[in-house]
């Protein structure tokens, strides 16, 4: 392989489109070498032509079989995921995956695996471990600054919530929005999450209720290493995305607060006014979305471990579903207990 | 009654003379009327001569018996308040109680049933609702400014744990601590407890652990009007004390932060460098001590309801012992299921 | 003298009784042996026993004189500051004196002199040097940690102006206003002012302007140890009293902030808002006019040096009389020239 | 000309470069047609290569000449910045130049009428004013948020001195430094500067005073609407890039602050630890430096007015000439003086 990673993406929705332009764009270590999708009209070629894009498909094996692409980015609906993962794979390309791997833990597994059996890099999308703030207190963390790790605590909520039809295919709010937390929760403390206990509410809209999910949650987590921690989660905070982290130990604590667009306050003969975060994770995590395949890349080149792996992945669909379970059962629920029940 | 209320303190501990010095220096509508302790020497003639306090027993009766008395502060130890309170309620004396009212819920509903019974106001010492910061937390919800309330998030971490023999007789973290943020939690959301359940661990110091209690603790709740909330204690934050309030609604966020000794920064080569918090309840609640004593006096003198009232007590109480049988169990528990099993 | 300092206080207006209540409020050290006021009139005499004033006199002479009196504030009109001020120092009595000394620098020097022939404590009511933010800065500054000093800063902007009959009579923004500021500027910096520039407009009241001031200002200044540093000052802020200060140096930046009631943030779907500034000096330095007094009172007791003695007041004085000729005539003014002008 | 603006960069330095990058990545609507440079060796080929760039070239009026071109930017030597100017407007080129635009005012004043009789653009490069935060809050104000301007305060700190041989060459500290904040200052107040009176120092490197220059300076201003302006400047800020701006009026106070790398705090046992402010130009205005050839290629496609024209540079020039006067005479210096004796 030469120095210049060439990537295939399958998938031309917002997620792909978004790698695409970002590699274009920002990481030139890496050359969008083709793109597929189910559907390829006029518009999306027009759009790649725009970013110098050479090979267009609607067959992800195109791009897949092809000896000039390295590394396949997953951006497929969900449901494809574990196969194209596979697939990939078994090509011998790297492989970077959206999350999740796959709605069922025994697929994903199997996908893991075969990754592994081939030896290719396998990185999920969890970018919010490549922001700026949140890898801030992860470093100081590791570098001993807050000591050992006591309580974790994850503010999550979005700012508006998506349309009730999506809710009912999602998967429930635990795997479509608070894996990410699951995942960061895992991060930041640096060990397992070993039971979980959730409770939660429909406050937000009731058509997310009638769609049998629910818009606001709290999730208590314990870890391996003795470290207790909270996640909240809500799906529509009116002041934008509200993406905080907090990290408590026996020598202090790290907070990561929210970005905003400036730094400017008004000060009034009413009151003292100052910008809300901003608005959304394509502008919360705009960096994140570059870097993360600024680190798939450089995990490539250098042969080193992705920061996100395959497993990482399993291990915050485990907890998601444990959250599910124990909302449902009004307990706590052992990440043992549910991974015998999954089989995993 | 005049329009300057009379007290009688029992306890000249700590808190007892921190209520006669503040009401001393800054309630003009109270007056320290006489004190008792079970040990008078000449140390405490002295203090009370220095504030002008005239009448000082080893008797509790005394005060609790003398016609000039309008009411009593009880600040003996715990074991006593509930006893004190009937007994100041039967003699038609105003009461205001540090918290808890009793070990024993049962006890403390008795001692608040005679109050009631003889019509006397009973306020008991949750000072942290009249804390600057948390009130105007308080006053933004009730004037709707968060919408309805969707979550109740509170920190509350001390800045060193208490000595191993202290936790051995304290209830346990629950009782001894929590007790003030499940209050909070309750002023906050507006609406009662449902549910409660705990995770825990000892972190801090092993002795606690000896000692049968746990020094790190995570409480979700359910309240009746639909809320969730999180709150999350630890006997040991190095960087001081650590209380926070944050209520999420429908229409926005209103938090409460810290306060500081100053507004000082200092940015040097290495680093910005700011205060830490206040560091300790006597700092940080100084002005809440006064507040909650010119509040009681300002009940009294208008026939008005007390913020903080008896049944407030045993709700914080029931919701505490909750707690502590959720991690023992390791399971959610309802507060209708310990009232049941409290017979209350 | 015993322990405790008895005092007399000159003058009861806003400020005499402000000391005269913190002093029976929080200096335990001192004790108010009486007050005068040119007029005595029932209410004065109910606030003074409230207080437990048992001295009440329209002859500031009586206490001057008064045997069992050890120091004076005085707290009179401006134009006998330096009068009551030489009385009690000849009379052997420390004094406290309310900005500025006089109206006329000559008079404020004979009485600075005479304080110093007889050997009396002579402290001027510069309240700012005491407040909690500023105090810090400076000790940031003095215990090195902004290096040498480069540039001082001084923000400092009243909530609403004055009106302009007293205006007319107030000798002007400079000497009524800003002498606070040019104190703050020699405190901080640990220099004297060497020249100062004035530039000023009439931009809030024009009523002010026909007194013949004008309401906003901003003034350099240099100092004898080569560091610059700016003033700025408005009679009206809407948003409330504005009081900060910025050190800069070689090796960091010291900044002060405004306090504030609550650390309280509300964010909505339109903005985060905050608290605005304390309003005005009796909520700002609150602490501060206590710890004046309380310092006053240690100088005494210990004989050690007062933090603000009558050189500085004189210095203050000079620095706005040039801040006014700079003004007027639309140059730098050196403090030497505006000495020699003055006969200093 | 179609909708996309074709380029030819005069000057491969640092900024060309910058500009050449930043157009290629973020700016669709413009493309780097050309560069030229005296020195053109096979690094810069390569470069040119890179980013696509196809003609390369010694001689800038090639670029200038080149009828595919519509558009030059002047990165090249200040000297060469008029003459270049000129140039291109004769060859109907619209022009976006880097600050100043000549070292004389009045080679200056004749480039501006040059751009004017050829009815083509003429952009300076004062990026600042496509600052996130100082837009914002010249938004605001001229939102009308603050009222009438009364007081506009500029602190600008570069985080290291430059090297006394540039200093040697730079026109000193206010034509290199602070002619930035004097265009900030008109372009907050929305007003023409009248005077200016200056102090200023060596108090960071005594080679910059052999130099004949100073690294310490405080400038105040006056505005023709009656505003009062500051800024002050120092060469070296241990701490960082400090680049805040104020704005004080009759209804409030627009303030913006230092961006920083990261939102996160680090509380521990001795203190509470927050970033320092982005390191340099660079970091700070990243964005601006886009958004300025943004809006040039606006301004030339909608035949818009540019955001700072040729007259803003030539008023800025007279403002730091007026300032060097000041230090070196010490009194105020009107612009209309400055004006007259540089037959402006």
């Amino acid at each position: 392989m030469e120095r210049i990673i060439h990537v295939g993406i399958i998938g031309a929705g917002r997620i792909g489109k978004l790698h695409a332009y970002n590699i274009t764009r920002f990481v030139p270590s890496v050359r969008v070498a083709g793109i597929s999708d189910i559907v390829v009209n006029e518009e999306l070629k027009k759009w790649a032509a725009g970013l110098g894009i050479e090979k267009i498909t609607t067959d992800a094996m195109d791009l897949i079989k092809d000896p000039a692409i390295d590394a396949i980015l997953v951006c497929s609906s969900t449901d494809t995921h574990a196969d194209f993962t596979m697939a990939a794979a078994r090509a011998g390309k790297h492989i970077f995956c959206e999350k999740p791997i796959d709605l069922s833990v025994a697929k994903g597994m199997e996908a893991v695996k075969v990754a592994e059996e081939h030896k290719v890099k396998l990185q999920l999308g969890f970018n919010r471990r490549f922001d700026h703030n949140f890898k801030r207190v992860r470093d100081l963390v590791e570098a001993g600054k807050v000591g050992d790790v006591h309580i974790v605590k994850i503010t999550s909520r979005d700012p508006a919530p998506p349309p009730p039809a999506y809710v009912a295919v999602s998967g429930g709010i635990f795997l479509d929005m608070m894996i990410h937390d699951f995942d960061m929760a895992r991060y930041q403390a640096g060990s397992e999450i070993t039971s979980v206990h959730a409770v939660g509410a429909v406050l937000v809209d009731e058509e997310i209720g009638k769609a049998g999910d629910i818009d606001t949650a709290i999730v208590t987590v314990t870890f391996a290493n003795g470290a207790i921690g909270i996640i909240d989660n809500s799906r529509k905070a009116v002041y934008g995305y509200d993406q905080r982290v907090e990290v408590f130990g026996s020598e202090g604590c790290a907070q990561a607060g929210n970005d905003t667009p400036t730094r400017v306050t008004l000060s009034t003969a009413d009151e003292v006014i100052s910008d809300k975060p901003l608005y959304f994770f394509l502008e919360r995590y705009k960096d994140a979305f570059v870097d993360e395949i600024s680190a798939f890349a450089q995990a490539i080149l250098t042969d080193g471990d992705v920061l996100v792996d395959g497993m990482d992945g399993i291990e915050d669909m485990v907890a998601a579903l444990a959250a599910g379970k124990s909302l449902k059962e009004g307990r706590t629920v052992t990440i043992e207990e549910m991974k015998r029940e999954l089989n995993v």
